[in-house]
């Protein structure tokens, strides 16, 4: 187990986290807790993979599975305790992020795709887990209205499409595009940036026309 | 036509009937309940295939969409006295996702994957129509709150495994698995058996924070 | 750039439009926008590319990602002028639905499928995008409820297969099928015509449930 192991699991346990305990704002049964939070850390990754037409990552160790388990155990010990862990769970979701986009983008890269590609399939294997998350507890996505989330994935595969051009290291690229992600969401939530957003007619909605 | 079909094709009319029915409750039209039924009976089996990489069952003969079709039709003709038929659709249903989750592990077992996937996708199998046709009726996943479902899955995947371990007979394995779907599902529903539920804390949820 | 072409940016602006609209009716940013339109656009094509387990169309060239762009433009700058195009859109949708169910319909016979298969992707093109777009911004998809949509590419499919039948030039049988569904469409919203509703009983849903 390395360090790439160890950021990937700590990604992995605070994507499930954040998909527990939204779960359990809902009344969701243990169980029920335990399949939004593995859908949030694993669903950006197997969407990614399908579009790939790779097997999905988790189904290869069942890593995942179990690091999830001990995300819900640590929401059920823990309980209302965990508000006071709410800094300490965003750092672990930057890192996770960042990690997370610059693993979607080097896997599309080797699957022989162009660079536009390999920036969506970044933005994809981070954010739609939390897209997923969302939807299976019948609130509009989060990442769509709030702060800037899914923009930093894309500032990452910027940062690293940069790095490439350059003829950087490998190493050296990943290691720029996952702190340019982790900057940007630490950044736009320290200061409040958001994206604007755009007005419209709730009049359009399906909902009003009928 | 064999025993395996006859019960393949009872199931497949019981989650499609779940699903019409569920439609029918939020004012679809005939179209969008057929296709809310079809997607409850086969959108497990389709997410299993997918992430196996094979190809999707029903698109390799045309009986799933001709008995959902039929499903339409009953609802259609029956209208309310379907009520008096719950408790008939509750085993239909419970026997259909013995059969489902069996098939689901077979599969996984056949494409090469270890028992652990086989188990995952045997609740995949099993609960994920019912997953797509609750969002799709814009609804929070019943079953990620009532009974045991997704669980009586596991159950029969670990019955499953449990058999492997003791070389029993392939064919008799596939009985005692889907035996104790079944039976997990009949025990769950008649004493009110449910997983505990994960309190938490409302105020995290997209809509309270914004 | 040949005129099919041409019909494909129209169909995905058309499309994209649909989704920006609806997702600023519940205030989402820009991005977020963006993802929600360029989903509507793509979303169908996607989930059959899937499905027939080739590779999906937008990730072999970026112009659907710079349509979409511009959609997104058009919207921000047009504001609420647009609802004065609204008869415009009506068209230019309808002209992308005759195509994409075409091209889903082509696809899928050039990947060996049966005609029946063929029918149910062309459908799937022409309206996943539109429910994908309807569960992200959370409301009930608006194809089950209202005017004929999902049907009308069934009408094409029909279409289609009877131009296979008489042997008629697969140029021809493309151009008719594609008429079709955009006649349909005209002439359903033009006269108001719907699918009977099934109906149904509340207390069936889970909310009403628990």
């Amino acid at each position: 187990m390395n360090f790439i192991n160890i950021i990937d699991y700590v990604g992995t346990f605070a994507f499930a986290i954040s998909g527990i305990r939204l779960a359990s704002a809902k009344q969701f049964d243990w169980f029920g807790a335990y399949v939004v939070g593995l859908v949030t850390a694993i669903g950006g990754g197997t969407t990614r993979d399908l579009l790939l037409n790779i097997t999905p990552f988790w189904m290869l160790q069942p890593s995942y599975l179990i690091v999830t388990g001990f995300a819900l155990l640590f929401v059920i010990l823990l309980g209302k305790h965990l508000i006071r862990l709410n800094n300490t769970f965003f750092i672990f979701d930057a890192i996770g992020l960042g990690l997370f986009v610059v693993v979607g983008i080097e896997k599309t890269l080797a699957a022989h795709f162009p660079f536009w590609v390999a920036i969506v399939m970044g933005m994809i294997t981070g954010s739609v887990g939390g897209i997923i998350r969302d939807i299976l507890i019948n609130e509009v996505p989060l990442i769509f209205r709030k702060d800037i989330y899914a923009l930093a994935c894309v500032v990452g595969g910027l940062v690293y499409y940069t790095c490439f051009m350059f003829n950087f290291k490998p190493e050296f690229a990943q290691f720029l595009a996952a702190f340019s992600i982790i900057l940007t969401r630490i950044l736009a939530v320290r200061f409040h940036i958001s994206i604007p957003v755009l007005k419209g007619n709730d009049t359009d909605l399906p909902s009003k026309i009928l």
